[in-house]
């Protein structure tokens, strides 16, 4: 029971959704998961929601100072409309009116990527840097940049898209119908790809992974080869060494590009190989340029999987002072 | 003579230097050109740029707001120090102070590549855009980026190296000493590169080229390669449309990464095969995602060799009126 200024952070993904009680500092105090059920659309989504924040508000003894919700999917910047969310295949839900109407609260929608980038950004290992990258490699990758202290958006809200840099132009297809990209040599689906592809393929020397797959290549996850890898099998070894060089290749071209002070890893894969940050830095001081490696840390992600719902609550609580702010302005210049 | 308001934009090399009177409205009203000897320093370097501007100064009855400098070199932000400029052997010339001193005017150094996008945003075929990624092609690749109404410029003032962005992890050597760098496939030394192993490689195939130089491959440039191809030469064409492929997956990455409402290619390379603006547009909407692509548009620079002096003479200004602002608004507070 805290009786401080707190926020609302929501991650909402197509299988559950969890609503969180973040103090102002970042700090997650309480969280519930629902399971969200695709097949129900919108409106009892939102029902779920309202419920679990009725309980979190009842807990706190306070109302929050906003709602910041992550929905992994593409989302009208402002506005908050969720345009597109493949995995609650939603089409042009008015998410943050409809959210916002319901609770009586500033409701802020976001990509659930994005979010977790400000988390970061605002409490994590992010902290106090007006330019960074934040890279996220789990099944996808994908990312947040902030240069000159402000969170890059885009024409259409959808920078930040750096999973789908092409480092291989003649290279493997990638689910979003493109070839080479980040995503499709380093992203977690991509590994599982190449595991399966190539323990059919090479006579032997593909028998540890597939007896961990109970035989099945199909079965052949990201986290077995980065486990056969870790107990030497030379196979997973070499898968694992090419998607380390693809990143080595993508992240240097975003050194490149963004010339960011810090360069953030987190997400799933390199949880599960978090030797691999050492070895991205030693490869990316090789190849990127020296003026814009001279004032490069390359650092691992802090928050872990409560980076999504941290970083929606601090943007929601930053939405609802930069709002303060304005209408103080406002009231200022009127009087 | 004009006796409205006006800025000096100044394009250093490492040959000449060129020195112009922009007035507010970008428009070039007059230039100088001066020869550079690099080996007499950089006094004798400033002694010429003074001369010049008080030419302008003389010429137009009034003194400009401003001066701008676009060196190729890496520029400290703020300070405006020359850390390095190859072209013109500077290591750490303190310019923007000396000049200003010399002048007794406002100056600003900043980056020639990083002048000349901030041309095309203000006067040229950028103007009123919030998010734009300038291109330009020519010998080398650079660029600049405006995102959210915000020129980027990194940690240590070199975002924007978008020439240096991987796009053939096993490719090409690039000058920088990375592998497969944008430039290393597309840029002006690239395709000559490309021309002169080819034309010595296979039999009978180069000898347009090989007779456009003279015979001697060592004299073959980007220029001949395009003319050939433009005349039918069918290894010239080869060579021509690698380098637009490479440019195809280059530009799909930056469209995917910062999402740009515009794409300005420029540089000489693109002025020498202007048809190539609607054969990257159409690649890259093949290739980048369809969100981001939905708000693009690919246009040509408007301001070709002018872009650097423009763009230079247009920050001086914007620093200036900046500066104005910022004691405006710190005398309101004092009173």
């Amino acid at each position: 029971m805290t009786k401080t200024l707190w926020s609302v952070g929501v991650d909402l993904g197509g299988t559950k959704v969890e609503v969180a009680h973040v103090d102002a500092d970042g700090h997650l105090q309480r969280r519930l998961r629902r399971p969200t059920d695709v097949k129900d659309g919108p409106k009892a989504v939102e029902l779920e929601i309202v419920g679990a924040i009725r309980e979190l508000v009842e807990g706190a003894g306070l109302l929050p100072a906003g709602v910041g919700v992550g929905v992994a999917g593409q989302i009208e910047a402002d506005s908050g409309m969720v345009r597109f969310a493949p995995n609650l295949d939603w089409h042009d839900v008015p998410f943050q009116a409809d959210l916002g109407e319901a609770l009586g609260l500033p409701v802020v929608v976001t990509n659930d990527v994005r979010a977790a980038a400000w988390g970061e950004w605002l409490h994590g290992a992010g902290r106090g840097c007006d330019d960074l990258v934040c890279l996220f490699i789990g099944t996808g990758i994908g990312g947040g940049v902030v240069s000159g202290g402000q969170m890059l958006s885009g024409c259409s809200n959808t920078a930040g898209e750096l999973g789908h840099i092409v480092i291989d132009l003649h290279g493997p297809t990638c689910h979003c119908g493109n070839r080479g990209c980040l995503e499709a040599l380093a992203g977690g689906w991509a590994i599982a790809r190449r595991a399966r592809e190539t323990v059919a393929g090479e006579g032997g020397s593909g028998a540890t992974l597939l007896q961990m797959a109970g035989g099945k290549p199909e079965a052949l996850t990201a986290k077995m080869v980065a486990h056969a890898a870790n107990q030497g099998d030379l196979l997973a070894q070499k898968i694992v060494n090419q998607a380390a060089e693809a990143l080595v290749a993508g992240i240097t071209s975003l050194v490149n590009a963004f010339n960011p002070c810090r360069l953030i890893l987190g997400g799933g894969v390199i949880e599960g190989l978090p030797e691999w940050i050492d070895r991205i830095e030693k490869g990316v001081r090789q190849r990127a340029l020296a003026a814009a490696l001279a004032s490069l840390q390359v650092l691992p992600a802090q928050l872990h999987s409560d980076a999504g719902v941290v970083g929606a609550a601090a943007l929601a609580m930053r939405a609802v002072a930069d709002m303060s702010v304005s209408r103080a302005h406002n009231a200022i210049q009127r009087a």
